[in-house]
């Protein structure tokens, strides 16, 4: 195993009827900015159920984050926050909107010209943050007990990641009950999500870190047994419960502490969604199993642990078990309605690879465990999606 | 999956040569107390590695905890605390060291007369705490990720627990290394240990919470598969890093939330320790499978689960699976050397039951899932063991 540190003060409020604790969690004498999406909220009761517990607080409101979060969106909830003197921000909706609420905590403090070249790229980060709570509405990103947040910018093409300890939620709202409005094209990407951050940090190679390697097996097996459920009845609670559980587990770190990650996969499926305008999860559902072929023979022995613990193959050499792993896994997406070829988006897969290479050359980029995919390596992986 | 709230503000370094980072992680303006145990850190170079990382701190010593810390003992130590103005206690050595250090940093805010019968009984905490860290030395109780502690008051036999959540350590540091030179006996009591945590928050009844009960499961895989390597080499370093996790993760929660919990092991174990002065470990080892044999029926879809998930046995009537578990648990127990008779040492079960029994009937004790377990049912229970 190797070295780690880990610290996560967010304070988790798991379970139905949870939003009417929001007022003891947030101080009576802040100024709130609630922060929300595209308006779901408003449809599904979240948004009165907010409105309620927070009766009589100073609270403003900004709508519009968009999947995918947007700098230029942000920027506009970001002067509200300065002008205003807005001291606590509050998040209701998806993971999109949570990152996009790290990103104004953050470019809220920060007082010069480009809050994304600066936090993002020169990851030059301003002294001070504003607080962050959240009410998370959809399971998926795990945004709701990690430190990091990807956010897109129009003007670029660009979508990238940041990290920062003091953008830890001060608490999460999460109550299951509030997925079962979820069109199902979001429960599928959401899981998608989850199985794939899973994989990223699971599947490199072994350090000797047999508990953590069991616990992200055992997140996939939860979500294989779970998926079926929410789609065939999407209010049945405790499916809806376990699905939200191992997304926020997904993504809290407790699977990576002291092993090796590789998020390969994400990177070359925000790469995706940034010039195709794909969902994240169905760019994941793409790339991932393309990934895994071109990698096989690095990822063997985990790829063929991952066989047998989660899907039972009986099968003893690890390659050959590694191959049918990644058809598994391809299987499990298409099982659950996710499309997993480009084709299907209507996007020519040549044109990608070579669209992602020419920015993954300009960059420099090389990902992968070993830093072992650089932009060739991509165009051979995209060319096959 | 029931409803929980979570949060643990404690910050874990965990790795060899962790210990340095120490002055990092107390200000530099504290009056720190240095709370030990019974000097084994100054044969193990724990001492000096400690000494040496906070030079030039205003730093006092207090040696002395014992396993099972003793309430009169954690009182001089309040005398230093209270007498020196100290502001920050630092708790260096296993479990017992930290856990009467939680009780020091509660106690030393109480200014009334008797601080057992207000803290343990009454549960009157005072108002503020004295802010601990850590460096834990003991992979067992968890103590180092979690807000509980459990005191013995020589006085009156008496050994009880209590949580505060102003206890979680600032931070804890975990270096497996410093575990090479523990004696067999203490490695073994630590196995134990955490497997029972594992065990008292996994079998129960099942509340549809697949996560929790695969990741409980995979701490109980983990373990068996760790402690023949522990105790064949007791230098193999990722051995012993994974059996210092397993013992973490054993007790700080993460397997709990949102589960049924059944703490009667630890709640008649501790009668035992209380009573014949046997170690925590082993008073566990003993009741633990004469209580699960005694609340078969009641336990019997999560031991059959544990004996084909764990055990891998083919079994499909849940009972007779039950029975094989328990059975193989006490295997196990026996394998690494830990005896499950209390004849073994030296104790008559029919006294221990009775003075048990008599206890229990005073305090008007029921535990158990369902407070299922009374008085008469620990009669049994211990009459078998």
């Amino acid at each position: 195993m190797n070295n780690f540190e880990y610290c996560c003060p967010t304070h988790v409020v798991f379970g139905k009827g949870s939003i009417s604790k929001l007022r003891e969690l947030i101080p009576q004498d802040k100024k709130v900015l609630m922060i929300y999406g595209g308006g779901s909220i408003k449809k599904n009761g979240v948004y009165e159920q907010v409105k309620s517990a927070l009766d009589g607080y100073n609270l403003l409101e900004f709508g519009g984050i968009e999947p995918n979060p947007k700098y230029e969106t942000c920027m506009k909830a970001v002067e509200i926050v300065k002008n205003e003197g807005v001291d606590f921000l509050l998040s209701v909706g998806g993971g999109s909107t949570l990152d996009g609420t790290k990103f104004i905590s953050l470019a809220s403090c920060y007082d010069g010209d480009d809050a994304y070249d600066a936090i993002m790229i020169r990851e030059e980060h301003p002294d001070r943050v504003i607080p962050i709570g959240d009410v998370i509405t959809l399971p998926a990103t795990g945004s709701e007990m990690n430190d990091g947040a990807v956010i897109s910018r129009l003007a670029t093409d660009e979508k990238l990641p940041f990290h920062d300890s003091r953008v830890y939620p001060k608490f999460s709202i999460i109550d299951p009950e509030v997925t079962f409005s979820l069109p199902v094209k979001q429960t599928v990407n959401g899981i998608v999500d989850t199985f794939v951050h899973t994989m990223e940090q699971y599947c490199t190679y072994d350090v000797n870190s047999p508990l953590q390697d069991d616990w992200a097996l055992g997140i996939l097996r939860t979500l294989i047994k779970e998926a079926p459920k929410v789609l065939a009845n999407p209010c049945d609670y405790d499916a809806r419960a376990n699905i939200f559980w191992c997304a926020t587990c997904g993504l809290n770190y407790w699977i990576s502490l002291g092993v090796v990650q590789d998020w390969a996969t994400h990177m070359i499926g925000h790469e995706l969604t940034a010039f195709y305008g794909i969902d994240h999860g169905q760019s994941l559902a793409i790339v991932e199993p393309r990934l895994l072929k071109n990698q096989k023979v690095a990822k063997a022995q985990k790829l063929a642990k991952l066989a047998r613990e989660v899907f039972g193959v009986n099968e003893s050499v690890d390659l050959k078990a590694a191959d049918i792993a990644i058809d598994k896994i391809e299987e499990f997406f298409n099982s659950i309605g996710m499309k997993t070829k480009l084709s299907d988006y209507g996007i020519d897969a040549a044109e990608a690879a070579q669209k992602v290479r020419d920015r993954f050359r300009v960059r420099g980029t090389k990902i992968g465990e070993k830093c072992q995919i650089d932009a060739d390596v991509t165009y051979d992986i995209l060319i096959n999606c």
